[in-house]
């Protein structure tokens, strides 16, 4: 590789690039915050001053941006795909909708060039550490071409299928089971609070039991008592269940649980929770509750 | 104790039952099926010929039938209550909606006796091994002196509260968390499918991830393959999840999650998988998919 090109230096982007500018990868950042790109050059990276020179000449372009509206942007409304090296390959790796992805890498394939669709999990924890999970999708040879570069940035590298979308469809399900089980969490402990169980021992109960999920572990202490941190804010679940209700639709798939927690948050969101940690979402059972002796 | 009648000698009762013998406590079995009598009386406890003479004179009588119906017949409609020592103590650990513990328990102590409510958790295998987790309300005195009887029984006892009932309330939010995770390991193993993605392969990532749940990684397996095997009944989620939902109902709860899973549950028995093994709820959302390829 001569040239890496790397848009979207945020929480996740920035400790990804820096990864690769530590393996002395060819790479060169930018990001709209002139800070972050800063913050990669220390990290002993290059900085472009624009999406266009980040790409110019690029043989990989690696996508990090927020949503799939960022990435439409960044390829298709400056010219960058026709900047870009005439083999190169294209790696998106924010989580966008499946159908997205798919018109994504039409547009790109359309040029010759190549596609890996390659959202991630793991969070900021995982970009920093090196050890996100990868969800690929891309024809054999490119993945097989791009193995070491992704390798670089997660540690739990899969191979998911053929078909750009297959990727981000993998990455919804993941998104599916976390929000649900938030939501869960929330149901079950709101209804334990309601009985009169301490919930931090029903927390305990639950925790070692066949009801137990990562994300009751996780979130289950916030909930119990809210310490204020905010690990991952709660609209982003708005967005990420609305992005898996896309997928159920485009899939023709009714997703009845998914659907019940995407109201939720929404509901959790427009009564002022949306930037607060996702576990807040109690909150909204707890402001939907009787009190338990109306007369006092 | 003198004498601890134990009515209900099925898949879970007969184990508990043999663990209380195996201690050299003074067992008396009941159960409508002679053959589980017999087992009984293998293990070295004792058998009686009917409820009423397992309960004559006991000074613990515990209740391991299947729902709050029976516990009601076996208490309240031939007596059972009157012939108990009138320093008796009921402990009821069938799995039964809070606000029935609640009238079982009204009742039994207008008559002066003692009522523990101590629902489970850990099926047969632990049923066997006496590794049960126990959930048990009652006021502390009555709890602290039947402690020795239920550590007998379960290696993981707690006291969630002074009011019978809240064992019942904690057991329902151990099985709301459960009917709703395998119903969403459901949801987005068929979403993973549709999209063209391994589903083992789906399977194993999100095992890895924070999507994870007990549920998952033990149903998950028979979601994607099916071996037949029946570990719980399907049906047992379309009564449990009937029983989280009128707790709610009984503490004025809207419980989104839990009544999209028992919608889920309950269509999957009208599908005819009432008696298949849990996990088969998955086949609901196989059956409701179109085609890929409806020219095909």
């Amino acid at each position: 590789m001569r040239k890496i090109g790397f848009i979207g230096l945020g929480a996740m982007g920035l400790p990804m690039a820096a990864n690769l500018a530590r393996r002395q990868m060819p790479i060169v950042g930018f990001d709209v915050r002139a800070s972050s790109i800063a913050k990669l050059e220390d990290e002993g990276g290059r900085g472009a001053p624009s999406v266009k020179e980040a790409a110019n000449g690029a043989d990989v372009l690696v996508l990090m941006v927020v949503n799939a509206d960022q990435v439409d942007q960044v390829l298709f409304e400056g010219g960058t795909l026709d900047v870009l090296a005439p083999d190169a390959t294209v790696i998106v790796m924010a989580t966008c909708a499946p159908a997205r992805v798919a018109a994504m890498a039409a547009r790109v394939e359309a040029t010759g060039r190549g596609f890996i669709d390659a959202p991630v999990s793991g969070g900021v924890v995982g970009a920093t550490a090196g050890s996100l999970t990868i969800m690929a999708a891309a024809p054999t040879p490119v993945f097989a071409k791009y193995r070491p570069l992704l390798e670089a940035l997660g540690s739990k590298l899969f191979h998911v299928g053929e078909t750009p979308g297959q990727g981000a469809a993998m990455k919804t399900v993941n998104q599916l089971l976390c929000g649900v089980h938030i939501a869960a969490a929330a149901e079950g402990l709101a209804l334990a609070e309601q009985a009169g169980v301490d919930p931090a021992l029903a927390l305990e109960i639950l925790s070692g039991s066949a009801a137990s999920s990562w994300m009751l572990q996780n979130r289950g202490p916030r909930m119990v008592a809210d310490d204020g941190a905010v690990t991952s804010a709660l609209d982003i679940f708005v967005k990420d269940l609305g992005i898996v209700l896309d997928a159920g639709r485009a899939e023709r798939m009714g997703l009845p649980l998914s659907a019940a927690a995407h109201q939720l948050f929404l509901a959790a969101s427009g009564f002022g929770l949306g930037a607060r940690d996702d576990s807040q979402v109690i909150e909204l059972y707890r402001a939907l509750r009787r009190p338990k002796n109306p007369a006092e």
